[in-house]
């Protein structure tokens, strides 16, 4: 993405104490964030300020030295720390008039014709010259007004569905009558699991330097995205665009691209069984259940997904599982052995075409030299095809870590051996 | 709060296009802010920058004119567009020198001894004189480095996990060594279940307008969350604030409250089985594992949670747990009937003291008039006590959210089962 020079920057400017004590998260920025950049007038600075005049002042004061669009959201709202429009016109030293469109519309959603509460009142002043940004859902009207050249203040009550509405209705017409893009901003992600961020980034480190479009990386855990973002005229420009580079990413890291966009290990996983007609069941130790939940949150995973037994104890793993007792006692509950042996039952139990089992030692205690913390046996079982799998996540990442690492190795290598046998 | 003079603040900077894209929520910033409030160093301002050089550079000598502190997060990784640590220093005029040290750990941490990745080296670069924050997760250091009197910056990489340990390990310790508070705030969070938000706030809603402690409530899915947060010379002094609201809350709430600060509803149910020294099995259909998932989030769990079966098909239900298929033929799977014959049928199996059993119709398909989605059945069976439970939440709130009232409301009735009992 290419930033443009100062002083013709969009920014965005979160109101209210609470986020600064770290009571709420800043999400309406993350939202107005994204709605730029889809009308391809990315902005360049987000700042979160508190409840407090003077500071607010200097904010918006400086902002008007470098960017064209300010954009804030909170403080709109009819108590004492409610201070936004009072203090941007002072800032700009212009008088408070009263909008009486504005008075009468809150006095309605007051249901009182008569009597206005005082608090509410000041929700109709705004600086002289400004333009109404109507509320449809709340009493906290906004504004849109250039208290100078080439600088205009955008405002937003905090609540995320009146910003939202107002967006959509008003501002963003708006924005796209007076600062039209010439470019749209459009971006697919690439899902990558299996290959560790740094190798993955060696392997197409040419590509990164690109700028339209562009390619970002994210790790998290057990996962790494490839964000590819372009900016174009239009939609079909921004996708002629991305294809390429797409392709490119495909030749170079093949199958371990699990998915895009909004697919996740789990959902690729039912819809590849479910091509194949064909059902899992699961026998989780260490991963007590997450596999499951990871299979179950896919909406119309039961035509795939029969069932699993958590079996987190040694002598589940020998009542229900039916794993020989000898087996546990001769290698261990952390073993290929016995991971087939509970894979297998599994598979027999539910009568299903597949069925992995997962035994670890997620931590913090349980480990030893020889079966470390972090040790991960996962075992892959169908009628004609057997896998066993060992990882070691080390003992340093936590009980949580090696946990969800399990489920997603787990899934990933099940998603793999499907992959091959088509 | 009363905030400071400017030159004396705290500020945070977020670093990353993503941000400004809105791919992300900036979650970090949020924690930071919390973990300051906690050692009563309030911050006065957040921003968020894309990974550009100049702006960066711009924002952080503003920031170094006007506070004393400034903490980033983002931008330490090996790519080429994480520049934070190289732009910090350009902006000061400094040399980057590499730290041995952190070399050698980081080719610990890849696991390999002899060749480490070109894009990982700069990872151990660090402007002269600063000190190295130590990552045990990742190989990604930040640094506590005062490039000029009275200001001190604090670099933390972006992934939360690494950034809080680093955080609780490294840089809050130096933080209360060499910025100690004259006052430090104190919080106490305690934990409801089965009050909607308004009915709770109607009971202490008197309590609500305090000043010092404060109460703020927080709902999240099936749970509220009343932080009481006291201001005062001496932790002692804190506490002596908090404890009589504290009392006061549990007499007007009693046994709803069900933890207080980390608590979970898993890891309470665990603390109560084990007091008794009683253990627990599952049978799951709906929840599809996560109520497995829960409690065996909670380290040592295996000493009380003997396992479970997701049943998640009925078939699995009749051929594993043996519920009588005419059961689920006359009533169907979402009744009380067989809920009570899966918990008991698991009790059994697992040969635990307590089970319980869920089946619900979390959709988006699979409700009709009768039984819509939303509808879930929940039983609870021990030896001697049997409860069965029947919950409507609603086809609007979709299945995640069904899915997670499930196990939430599950845990809540075998809490307040076990509380009675005892």
């Amino acid at each position: 993405m290419t930033e443009g020079k100062s002083n013709q920057g969009v920014e965005i400017l979160a109101i209210g104490t609470e986020l600064l004590l770290g009571n709420i998260v800043n999400s309406n920025a993350k939202w107005l964030a994204e709605q730029l950049a889809l009308i391809g007038l990315p902005h360049y600075r987000q700042t979160v300020v508190g409840d407090n005049i003077e500071r607010l002042k200097e904010i918006v004061l400086e902002t008007s030295e470098r960017s064209h669009i300010l954009i804030t959201t909170g403080g709109l709202g009819p108590t004492p720390d409610d201070l936004t429009t009072e203090t941007i016109a002072q800032a700009f030293k212009a008088d408070l008039v009263e909008d009486k469109t504005v008075l009468k519309d809150i006095k309605n959603k007051l249901n009182d014709f008569d009597i206005i509460p005082q608090s509410n009142l000041k929700q109709s002043l705004f600086p002289e010259g400004a333009n109404i940004l109507p509320n449809p859902l709340g009493t906290a009207p906004g504004m849109i007004w250039s208290p100078k050249d080439n600088f205009t203040i955008i405002t937003f009550p905090g609540v995320p569905s009146e910003m939202k509405i107002m967006w959509e209705k008003t501002a963003k017409p708006w924005i796209l009558e007076n600062h039209p893009s010439e470019k749209l901003i459009k971006s697919k992600t690439i899902k990558i699991s299996g290959i560790p961020e740094s190798a993955l980034i060696e392997r197409i480190s040419d590509l990164i330097t690109k700028k339209n479009p562009t390619i970002a990386p994210y790790a998290s855990l057990g996962e790494v995205k490839l964000r590819i973002t372009a900016q174009a005229k239009t939609a079909q420009e921004a996708n002629e665009l991305i294809e390429p580079i797409e392709f490119e990413l495909e030749k170079r890291i093949g199958l371990s691209i699990f998915g895009r966009d909004e697919e996740s290990l789990a959902s690729i996983v039912i819809d590849l069984l479910r091509e194949r007609r064909e059902t899992i069941s699961l026998a989780e130790s260490c991963t007590g259940g997450q596999i499951a939940s990871a299979l179950t949150s896919i909406p119309g995973s039961s035509d795939v997904f029969l069932g699993g037994v958590v079996a987190y104890s040694n002598s589940i793993k020998q009542n229900i599982l039916k794993v020989p007792p000898n087996l546990v006692e001769e290698h261990g509950a952390v073993s290929a052995v016995v991971t087939k042996s509970m894979a297998n039952k599994t598979r027999q139990l539910f009568n299903s075409d597949w069925s992995i089992a997962v035994s670890g030692i997620a931590g913090p205690s349980g480990g030893n030299k020889i079966k470390p913390v972090g040790l991960v046996e996962i075992f892959i079982s169908s009628k004609t095809a057997q896998e066993s799998i060992q990882e070691n996540f080390g003992p340093h990442r936590g009980r949580d870590c090696i946990q969800k690492l399990s489920v997603v190795r787990a899934l990933d290598r099940l998603r793999l051996f499907l992959l091959m046998q088509s």
